[in-house]
């Protein structure tokens, strides 16, 4: 870690704290390392509202509460952290989310909620004199991992998914959302839009560890995002005749597992040809028996592009490939859209503020980068409904969803550094 | 059903029984019917030592008793029942199996055993006179459906297996099967070879339904079987990297589902090449996410060939492709053979005499093909210590292990004859 943050906890000054001890930048990591933390896999399964989640929040009321902030569990189960007037308006707020996806790694969600508490210390000791009510924000179950909807809380508040909606969710056990809360304590009947509580925030700021290597191929420690692109999951499945895998003549079978694999391989040809992504990387395969040949296929196509039309290229090329060995295979196909997000674009005033001020900085006179994503986020959920921007820390290996996904340390306290700047930027006089 | 048989239940002329009913072919298909049947898939669920596979094995012990035949459990559970002195030596032995494959259809097994009562109910109305003991089976787990080994039953009898290895055998559940057979009031402290009942058969004959279409494709109802293919079952692991499936360039991508779609093609074209079969029904993946890049996919591969130099052949190709995919990907393939079963020739005199007898009946002057099988059965087992023969009876769709297998009723009935003809020939004075 650099010396740019103090390495040391203790009071910043200038803290409005009740004399508790403000962890530092490292403590709040070595805090929320064991939390959730598979010993087998080594990744984190932080899943809402499991004991690993309650941890997780608990550990975030706890760093609101050493700073003196005033803590808050939304209707929706999102938890935020106040300085100043929540009433007030025009806020500016800052978080993301501490749920991991399965066997997730330590930085997807966590950098930057770690990265916000870090930044208003940075802030503090800086003096800064606040002219806007500013929070700090976790937004529940932004992975999805548990009832497989992504950004639930967020979705909530934005009016994006209804309570009707949220009170069907079912994890893998048919526990079901409203279940799970109260399970956890938390009471699901408030569930629903929050408009009011949107209306009075003026600019939401997302930091994320980038899931790419954009900014590793560019040489830059932190870039700001222009759009999420448009994406979503399709289910293929392929139906054919269950048979002996010992006995039935190759000239006799429907196997369904061969015109999946040719999709599999059209999928990825069409990608590159669009320069867009395309992955199957679920599958269930009845009845999955070593001597059996299957009577059915189901693989899952999650596809994304840069804009809509190359996805649409990308998608109708896929399933042309595959109904075409279907077809020639005697093959049963039935392809789903399961889910579907257009394109986000970023407000753009928002975005070229960021730009200005951390282009202004000493040393910062070369321009921030400007990348968009393949990848989800709370902020994207929000950009309907108020002004959003994010900030993205490099990744030097791209991995992400893995235990294996990374940051150095550097990266990180430039990224605490950039935020800082950015809610000084608009939220001090 | 034709006439061949009476359609009502009765005495047969000269039945040795205690009074009791015995049940005619129709109604012991009808008896059989409803056990273990899932009404959802239309499919038998009959795992060794279930709930279904108990009422299975009291539907055998009521149908000896009926015919007055002598019950009897042997040391690793399985059933028989005998006509005669089973101490006298040179028995001739017919039977099957109950159990079923997840799903699987009415006849794998239960037409040799239905067969076997049915045959001896013929030749008690003909009046044969026998002058060796006869005794019909009904051989514990042949599937393997819950323990993942097939044949237990046999493979223990003719010590294949040995006690400490069936000891360790678990079902998807963690239950071993000595605690299985206790759950289900038999004792596995007696499990192991047993040599002096195979001392003590002079010939085991297994009746079938053709799990192919070659007597359809023939156009003769019943069949003779020369040999049993040599198998084996080989698991392939691709590793590559976990990685988001929104946010991965296509570039920096190592995606072992690619790698397993091209091995899946692979094998295909390899098995048309050597006129062999090639299968990947089951498979795993890791962490089986929609927005996941695998880490781990886990690919069973099931082949058959006529000959071994066929099988290595096929075997080899697929592998030889396999690492060349993996190697230009980047993906770690480890290939281990879970099983392999050499070619099984059953024993030419007796499979000689059957066709003897099948070709000198009225009206039987045509030559009864001999055909090969890819499918494993407890004769195949039992050939490697007593002469075992099989019949065969016509498939007309091919399809096994399904719902959808089946066979005419004539052509069930022309196996009962054709089975009743060879015990008479083997058997009678």
């Amino acid at each position: 870690m650099t010396a740019s943050l103090p390495a040391e906890p203790g009071h910043a000054e200038g803290a409005p704290g009740d004399g508790r001890r403000q962890p530092s930048f490292q403590e709040m990591w070595r805090e929320l390392a064991p939390l959730g933390r598979d010993s087998g896999s080594g990744g984190y399964r932080r899943y809402a509202w499991t004991a690993a989640d309650a941890d997780c929040r608990a550990w975030f009321r706890a760093q609101a509460e050493a700073r003196g902030l005033a803590y808050e569990l939304d209707r929706n189960g999102n938890q935020w952290a106040w300085l100043g007037d929540p009433l007030a308006g025009d806020a500016v707020v800052t978080g993301s989310h501490l749920d991991s996806v399965p066997d997730g790694g330590a930085f997807d969600g966590p950098l930057g909620v770690v990265s916000s508490f870090a930044a208003l210390d940075e802030l503090r000791r800086r003096g800064a004199r606040f002219s806007r009510p500013l929070a700090l924000t976790n937004f529940g179950d932004e992975e999805g991992a548990r009832f497989g909807l992504a950004c639930v809380g967020s979705r909530l508040t934005a009016g994006q998914l209804t309570a009707e909606q949220a009170h069907e969710l079912r994890d893998g056990d048919g526990i079901t959302l409203p279940r799970a809360m109260e399970a956890a304590g938390c009471d699901p009947s408030t569930l629903g839009p929050d408009p009011e509580r949107l209306a009075r925030i003026g600019a939401f700021i997302e930091l994320h560890v980038e899931q790419g290597r954009a900014l590793d191929l560019s040489g830059d420690p932190v870039g700001i995002a222009s759009a999420i692109w448009p994406h979503g999951r399709w289910r293929f499945d392929f139906r054919g005749e269950a048979n002996h895998a010992g006995t039935t003549r190759l000239t006799d079978r429907r196997d369904p597992m061969l015109t999946y694999a040719e999709t599999v391989l059209a999928a990825r040809r069409e990608a590159e040809l669009a320069g867009a992504l395309a992955t199957f990387g679920k599958i269930s395969v009845e009845p999955n028996g070593v001597n059996a040949i299957p009577s059915l296929v189901r693989g899952w196509l999650d596809s994304r592009a840069a804009d809509q039309s190359a996805l649409d290229t990308v998608v109708a090329g896929i399933e042309a490939a595959a109904r075409a060995c279907a077809d020639r295979a005697g093959i049963e196909l039935s392809v789903v859209r399961e889910s579907f997000t257009p394109v986000v674009e970023f407000e753009h005033a928002l975005r070229d503020e960021l730009g200005k001020i951390l282009g202004q900085r000493p040393g910062g006179a070369a321009p921030v980068p400007v990348l968009g994503t393949g990848a989800g986020h709370d902020a994207g959920i929000l950009s309907g409904s108020i002004p959003t921007a994010m900030l993205f820390v490099r990744n030097p290996t791209g991995v992400s969803h893995s235990p294996a996904e990374y940051a150095a340390e550097d990266d990180c306290v430039a990224g605490v550094l950039a935020l800082a700047d950015v809610l000084e930027g608009l939220a001090c006089a």
